[in-house]
C-alpha cells in the first residue's frame, strides 16, 4: 500500500473510525529493517555450563535465551550472573508449571494456576517477555467439556495476564499440533482466546514445527496472531531438528514475510533437537535463517 | 513486494524450489483491479418470483445467486429458465444436504454422503462452484470424537470432492462460530482440512458474520486460507443483518484488502436478515460494500 491509499484510507468518509487493525508497517523495502531476534532454549547451544553456552550463543549473535520454567524461581541468580555483561537477554519462559486450565477437577486447575504464577513471578525477575502456557495436552483428561472449558479457560487466563501485567509480563498461549492437543492448534484460535480475556497480559505465539501440521499458510497464520503475536518457535519441518535438517521443507520465507510486514520485535526462539554435530547444524540453522530473514 | 524482490526471491539460491505459496497478486495498485463479485441467497432480494427477484438483482449489478440445497434437484429446470439471458450466474449452493460427516452412527455418516451428492450434481448442471457443507451443527449428537473424527472427515471429504470433480464442481467447507459449533470455527482449520484430503475438489469458504467471533484477523483468516478459498459471506458484525445495518461494526475493509491482493475471483454473498425496510437496507448494503472494496 503507497501512500496515497493509506493516507485516502485514514481519511475516506467510509472508513473514518472504523479501521480497528491497520498493517502495523508499510509492505515492501520499509519492512527490510526489521531485525531477525534470535533466541536459544538452554539445550541448543553445545557447553557444559550457562556461560560456555552464552559464549557460544554470543559468538553466533544470538541475543534471546528462552529457559524451562522448571524450577525457575530457584535459578534467577544463576541466570542473572551468567547473563551479566553480555548482549543477551532471557526472551521468554518456556513452561514448567503443573496440570493444566481446563482440568474437570478444580484443583489441578488451581495448581496450574500457583505453578504459572510462580514462574511468571520469576520470569518477571529476569526480565522475559512472558510465560508460554498450553491450556491442554492430549494426555491430560478428563478436562471440562465445550463449550464450559472455553469460559472456564477465558476466566483463568483473565487472572494470569492480570498477574502478568502487575510484574511487567505476559502470558503466551501455544498452539499445538494435534498429535499433541486438540484443543488448541491454531494461531488464530489462540488470538481469540487473547481477546477475549480483554487483558493486554495474555498473547500469544506461533510454532513453526506446530503450524506445519495445522495451518497452510505462515503468512496467513502470523497475522492472524495481529497484535497478539508475542513469541515464535522454529525447528525443520518434518523431524522438528534443527532449520536446515530437513532440506527444501525447510522454508519460513512466507512467514517471516509476514513477521517483517508486522514489524515484529520480539524473537524467533529455537525448540529442536539435531541428528547431527551441534556445533554444525546450529551454525548452519542460524546461516540457513537469517538467509530466508534476509529476502522474505 | 516490487518487481526486483520478487524475482530475487524466485531466483535466489536460499529460494529456489522452495516457494509453494506466493501473493497470487501484487499488492497496492495492481490490486486495484479485481471486482467485487457479489452474490444473493434466494431471500435477500424483494420479490414474490424468482423473476422477480433476479429483475431486481440485476438493476443492483448483483452476478450471483446462491439458492439453498434443500430439493435443489426438482428446482433446475426452474431456476435455469429464470436465468435464461442474464447477467447473474449461480454461485454455490447453500447446504440442503441431511445428517453430519462425523456422525457415530455410520448410517447418518452415508445418508449425508448421498444427499449431499445429488445436491452437488443438480448444483453442477446449475454451474455452481461448488456445495456447501458443515461437518457438524452443534446439536448434532453423538458424533465421533477427537481424532478418529478427523480421519473419518477427510475420508469423507475426499469422496466427495472427488465426486465433486467428475462433475464439474467442488464441496465448500462452511467454518462456523462455536454457538452453532465446536468443531469446525477456524478458516485456517477449514483450510487444513481441505489440503489434508489432497483432493482439489474440496476446499473452504470465510463467512464474516462467523469470522467476526472466531477470528481476530480478517485479513489473516482470508489470506489463511490461501489457495483454498472458494466463496465468502457477509452480513452485518452484530445482529446478521445487512451490512450497514449494524452501523460501524459493519467494517469488511482489512477482509476486502486480503481479497483483492489474492486476487480473488469468485463471490461475496449476502446470508442475512434485515430489520429494516428491504428496498432500502439492501441498496444501501451493497453502496456500503462497494465503497468498503474500493478503498481497502
Amino acid at each position: 500500500m503507497n501512500t496515497d491509499r493509506r493516507n485516502f484510507l485514514k481519511t475516506g468518509a467510509v472508513a473514518a473510525g472504523l479501521i480497528g487493525f491497520e498493517k502495523l508497517a508499510g509492505s515492501g523495502f520499509s519492512a527490510q529493517n526489521v531485525s531477525l531476534n534470535l533466541s536459544f532454549q538452554e539445550a541448543i547451544p553445545p557447553g557444559s555450563s550457562l556461560n560456555e553456552k552464552f559464549d557460544y550463543m554470543e559468538r553466533l549473535g544470538i541475543v534471546g535465551f528462552e529457559p524451562n520454567g522448571r524450577n525457575l524461581a530457584s535459578r534467577v541468580n544463576e541466570i542473572q550472573q551468567a547473563l551479566r555483561g553480555r548482549n543477551i537477554k532471557v526472551s521468554v519462559i518456556c513452561a514448567g508449571f503443573a496440570e493444566w486450565l481446563i482440568a474437570e477437577n478444580e484443583a489441578q486447575r488451581q495448581e496450574c494456576l500457583r505453578t504459572s504464577k510462580e514462574i511468571m513471578a520469576a520470569g518477571a525477575e529476569l526480565g522475559a517477555l512472558g510465560m508460554i502456557l498450553v491450556p491442554q495436552f492430549i494426555r491430560q483428561q478428563p478436562s471440562l467439556p465445550m463449550p464450559q472449558s472455553r469460559e472456564v479457560l477465558i476466566e483463568h487466563l483473565k487472572e494470569l495476564g492480570e498477574f502478568g501485567m502487575k510484574h511487567n509480563t505476559t502470558l503466551i498461549l501455544e498452539p499445538l499440533n494435534r498429535r499433541e492437543t486438540w484443543y488448541l492448534r491454531l494461531v488464530a484460535d489462540g488470538a481469540a482466546m487473547a481477546r477475549d480475556t480483554e487483558c493486554a497480559g495474555v498473547t500469544v505465539m506461533g510454532d513453526f514445527w506446530h503450524m506445519t501440521w495445522e495451518e497452510t499458510s505462515d503468512y496467513g497464520a502470523f497475522w492472524s496472531a495481529g497484535k497478539y503475536l508475542n513469541h515464535v518457535h522454529v525447528a525443520s519441518r518434518a523431524r522438528r531438528l534443527m532449520p536446515g535438517e530437513d532440506g527444501e521443507a525447510d522454508n519460513y520465507i512466507e512467514g517471516f514475510r509476514a513477521l517483517k510486514e508486522m514489524n515484529y520485535q520480539h524473537y524467533v526462539s529455537f525448540e529442536c533437537g539435531t541428528r547431527g554435530e551441534r556445533e554444525e547444524t546450529v551454525p548452519a540453522a542460524v546461516k540457513l535463517l537469517r538467509e530466508q530473514w534476509a529476502v522474505a
